[in-house]
């Protein structure tokens, strides 16, 4: 059995490694690729995701599973060798339920899609969108066929993105949620604003870079295993354990982008690069699950970034830096990048709007593959729903309906992941603050390591070890509960806007 | 037969993508990819390169070539299928007689004969290197016996870099090439030396690195097919032929290495740049050999960049750029940048020395092969060939045997091409001045676009079909010749030394 399991490990590595090849395609894609260059990598990353393909449904590797599932089920359940039967053979399962036509088909129509997306987000026109997106759900609802015996058809799609997680828990955990950020954001409206203008003036472009480069060199990105560049839409990528690079957007006229997105993107490479170097090239190093992953990138941003004890350490350096914060005490600093307003565009939401922005895209998705509603029935209703939840109403579908990207690329079942995070960064933040009694004092003399320190034992070496829920249960006690969430935005705001 | 042609087509159209994937995740190693990275890099190539082997000695290639041959030889010789037949079956029947054990062998001791170069070089100590250089003559004489057939064993070698060159013919051209230039080097060192100080002092990085994006724009490179990033080795680099990028190293305290590297570099891709469009993806889209790419990069930094009549027009606007340049007139800045002063660093030469460095290496290479010397004997060859030629001679190893790279990465059999890139830069020159009379007038007003229309027609749009001696005499009448290079050499430095 030995033998066995180092012959599945090099089948692993294999797909790891071109896995890893086609993250550097897309690396260079989202960074530096010429346009001209956008036909021939297209054809580049087709052809790696075949090759990947090929070799997650072979059957080489269901034997090898086969065989080794008794052996598996001997080990001690946590050890990496049955864990990497046990998640291998749930992935093979499903990618042979999926067939290459569908791979094929959902290829061409989602690479049209986002050109007709693009198009009409930039006439405001969903009609151009429209006929695109009704393939895409046609398709999406086939894949969920693939997959007969799952109690909703959307716990199809969404197990892609959440592992296990069911469309029936997100709804309990999104209900729980709803009307208590909506009573947030109503207390919240009828107290005086707090001012953020000085955030919206002209700071200098490389000044900011370079400020958002000390502050991650402070939270611990380790340079050596990584790099930042800038990119029109920020993202972390890794390409193996040792090479997770950031990418930052730097807007000459707003700190805010900057300065929380680069956070946010090393939260994330963070998390790749403690996953333990004997899961590398497993298929395993690459994090639990999309929640799991922004609870890591939240909790830098929000829950360190926009802290109180965090710009205690970090306002006098940023004065420094840009003298014209001078005359914008501590205090009015902090209330100002935690400015409650609700707004129409998801990715500039705040901690208290922003998982409502969640919730309704993950109904219409819900409504969508229940066949209640149709493509063209969304405008509508989500203008509905922003009145309902947030109380404003797009002028046009730009700054509505089209806004994402995601329902073009065929990512129907991943929104609720991003609320998700923001739920498990608070319930581990619970956790990290009772195993470390002095972590705000820490973090007050911008020491980081402590909390680096615990959130890879508890939660970054593990890799996709475990699942979600089983992970978050593990480290905190409890499955993912919107509880803790709330009490943190009541307190947060309370203090803030003296509710 | 229409059918296998397409199969075939399928076939290469694989082999391309994945030899452009290759080189993306090459040009990120060699610019962007931090140190934690190089391990994991190194196994993302290795696997592509054994997934390219693979595709490129398969039975079913085998087989459609097998099938495809008397078709082709019913077609237009000169017709795209003829020659796509006739390059992969050459192609083919080379790599089927490689062993998989000599290529992973290959990649074990270059590797680690890469590693011990760079220390060697960094002590100075060959001793270091040595064992590693032994073994890598040991393998690249075993490739030499995998082709019994060859009249030399270095034919074999030497077909990698420039197909169905001999080693026989390159003796016979370097043979009428080697006193002709060291006698004019001896009759330029008899004469005053010019003054080239002015190129050894402080300029501004950044107005540099826009100069060069200036001359290289002129020249014709295509910014939506290419982009321009800093590297400690310049290269270019295609990823298709519309993805086809430069590097470039600025040096704060000496012009010349951006200048005249950017323009080199941009001559490479203009090649790249100019293949036909129903070429790219079919194995043919690379351009006839290393020494016709030379041909092309050496034609631009030369040919045009060390030419009078380029400076003519680029003159005014340097010092416009650089104002400490205003009191140094055209005609001192166009002998300082022509400079001949024998050296020991090959990538630093003149023109008039830089192919005796490469024969002294070509005598070793052969004599390695043949086996009339050993590797302990080359510390000792190479300073005497030094000596004799340019009447220089290294104070020590790191300037003298360990200088190059080649070597250590298995290359032995490249150096030729440099050399014969130069001679080929200066045939096509005649040619195309004779073609387009009034070339010089159009250099002298900073127009390059009808030299880029020749090229192209001639040279570029053909790709890899034509053999190199071929495409040589198909455009100049003559296989490579070394006497219109000694004109040139001649005539150049008669006028600026004044022989």
């Amino acid at each position: 059995m030995e033998e066995k399991i180092k012959q599945l490990r090099n089948l692993l590595v294999e797909i790891s490694d071109l896995r890893n090849t086609a993250s550097v395609l897309e690396w260079d894609q989202r960074t530096y690729m010429p346009s001209g260059g956008a036909e021939g990598r297209g054809n580049q990353l087709a052809l790696l995701r075949r090759l990947v393909h090929e070799r997650e449904t072979s059957p080489e590797l269901g034997k090898l599973l086969e065989d080794l599932k008794p052996f598996a089920l001997s080990l001690d359940p946590d050890s990496d060798d049955a864990r990497l039967v046990k998640v291998t053979a749930r992935l093979y399962g499903k990618a042979l339920r999926v067939t290459p036509k569908y791979i094929l088909e959902l290829n061409r129509v989602t690479s049209l899609g986002q050109q007709a997306w693009m198009e009409a987000r930039a006439k405001s026109d969903f009609s151009i969108f429209r006929p695109h997106l009704e393939k895409v759900v046609a398709l999406r609802r086939e894949y969920a066929s693939f997959f007969p015996e799952v109690e909703h058809p959307y716990d199809a799609l969404l197990d892609d993105y959440e592992p296990n997680m069911k469309t029936a828990d997100v709804k309990v955990i999104f209900d729980g949620l709803r009307p208590k950020q909506v009573e947030l954001i109503r207390a919240i409206a009828g107290k005086p604003q707090v001012d953020d203008s000085f955030l919206h003036q002209p700071f200098d472009e490389k000044k900011q870079w370079d400020f958002g480069v000390e502050v991650v060199t402070r939270f611990g990105y380790d340079w050596k295993r990584g790099r930042e560049d800038k990119a029109t839409h920020p993202f972390s990528i890794s390409f193996g354990i040792n090479d997770v690079r950031i990418t930052t957007r730097v807007n000459p006229d707003y700190l805010g982008s900057m300065l929380f997105g680069s956070m946010h993107e090393c939260g994330h490479a963070l998390y790749g690069m403690g996953c333990a170097p004997e899961l590398d090239r497993t298929g395993l190093e690459g994090g639990a699950s999309l929640a799991l992953h922004e609870s890591q990138s939240r909790m830098w941003e929000n829950l360190v970034g926009r802290s109180l004890p965090f710009w205690e350490c970090f306002h006098p350096r940023l004065q420094q830096v840009f003298p014209q914060l001078a005359d914008i005490p501590l205090e009015k600093f902090y209330k100002g990048i935690n400015r409650v307003q609700p707004s129409l565009i998801r990715v500039e939401a705040d901690e208290a709007t922003y998982n409502l922005h969640i919730m309704l895209r993950l109904e219409m998705e819900i409504a969508l593959l229940e066949g209640s509603v149709t493509a063209g029935d969304l405008p509508q209703m989500w203008n509905q729903k922003m009145q309902e939840y947030l109380g404003v109403v797009p002028p046009d579908d730009a700054r509505g309906v089209l806004q994402d990207i995601h329902w073009s690329t065929g990512d129907i079942g991943y929104f609720s992941t991003y609320a998700l995070g923001n739920l498990v960064s608070v319930q581990l933040w619970e956790k990290v603050n009772q195993d470390i009694p002095d972590l705000t004092e820490q973090i007050r003399k911008g020491q980081f390591n402590t909390l680096l320190g615990w959130l890879g034992e508890k939660v970054h070496r593990h890799g996709a070890k475990f699942e979600p829920q089983e992970l978050v249960q593990k480290v905190t006690g409890s499955k993912i509960d919107p509880e803790p969430y709330l009490r943190y935005l009541t307190k947060k705001y309370s203090q803030i806007y003296g509710l």
